[in-house]
């Protein structure tokens, strides 16, 4: 299989390169690192990776931004920073790498715990997830030619408990490998419209 | 109490208005109707109308707009009606109104059963619906002063059953008086950061 994995130099995304990479085809994705480059809030820089990259089996995305705050300090600008980047980013992958699909492809979005369970300072980043989830269920309605997509919405990660830890009192964390299972089990499974909720 | 409820003209807002007029001080806000005018996907309409109403005890907003159509002919900017109206329009019902809501107020905002039932066309009205969802139970942690926020989610309700039967196979229209009281179990009950769900 030929999988493109977006943001695939990141925490979560070195992990499941590493996985998939053992009996297939990645193309690594980063803004700033891999084999493309790639700007998830602009539907040109999308729509320029997926000429680079040509037909794929798999597009797997583990990015996407959105701002953390208290609620009182968000300015409706700040809201339109997740929307454009990780939720609209996400849905223009989809738009636009429709046509970059082989039948039976599958798409591999990512959420996150904040969709079901938001904590303190994420009014933000929980609509986006939750946005996300109901786009994925929705989509998954109208994907033809045996297209699949799905979202892996994870709770707090190993790798990420230094970084995140206080913003998640009493989350235990999710071991790096049952993380990884969850995009195995989207792009190598048969799922179709799952959000696939990856807790300890 | 003083309520103020956006779409107060509409289908499930007319009934809403009749319920909650009996024994509340109901201040109707319409697109082009009702006492105040408002325009949700602008903020600066939303602020002038809250300096009309002055301090509220209940702020329903039952308005919001998205565009349904086919995944493939949805264009990016198709996705941005529903994000700016329905769905930041709802955000800033909130970050705005905060400012004019008394101590122990509520917010009720409208989502629908989409968010956790796509039908077919609507991959742009589920993504608002689901980003609501998430909001909602995320600025509950957040308000103070007693403040709560709720969102109804109908399914195809009674009254709309002409316009939508036929993007919604199979589904029970729910009676008006059920999706009313969803709205009175808002306004005047005590939750805070649920998802009322109301199927027939």
């Amino acid at each position: 299989m030929k999988i493109l994995i977006i943001g695939a130099n990141g925490t979560i995304g070195k992990k499941v390169s590493e996985a998939l990479a053992q009996k297939h085809d990645i193309i690594p994705v980063g803004k700033s690192t891999g084999d493309i480059q790639v700007d998830i809030s602009d539907s040109a820089s999308i729509e320029k990776m997926f000429e680079r990259s040509g037909k794929l089996d798999a597009v797997v995305c583990i990015a996407g931004e959105a701002k953390w705050d208290n609620f009182e300090d968000l300015s409706e600008n700040d809201f339109y920073v997740g929307i454009k980047n990780k939720l609209m980013g996400q849905v223009n992958l989809v738009r636009i790498g429709i046509n970059y699909l082989n039948p039976g492809g599958s798409f591999t979005l990512t959420s996150g715990i904040l969709a079901d369970h938001p904590v303190d300072k994420t009014t933000s980043a929980a609509l986006v997830n939750g946005g996300l989830h109901s786009f994925v269920k929705a989509v998954s309605l109208e994907l033809e030619n045996g297209m699949r997509i799905n979202a892996v919405s994870a709770d707090l990660v190993e790798d990420a408990i230094e970084k995140y830890e206080d913003y998640f009192p009493g989350h235990t964390p999710v071991p790096m490998n049952k993380v990884v299972d969850g995009y195995k089990k989207s792009v190598l499974g048969k799922p179709n419209g799952e959000i696939i909720r990856i807790v300890a």
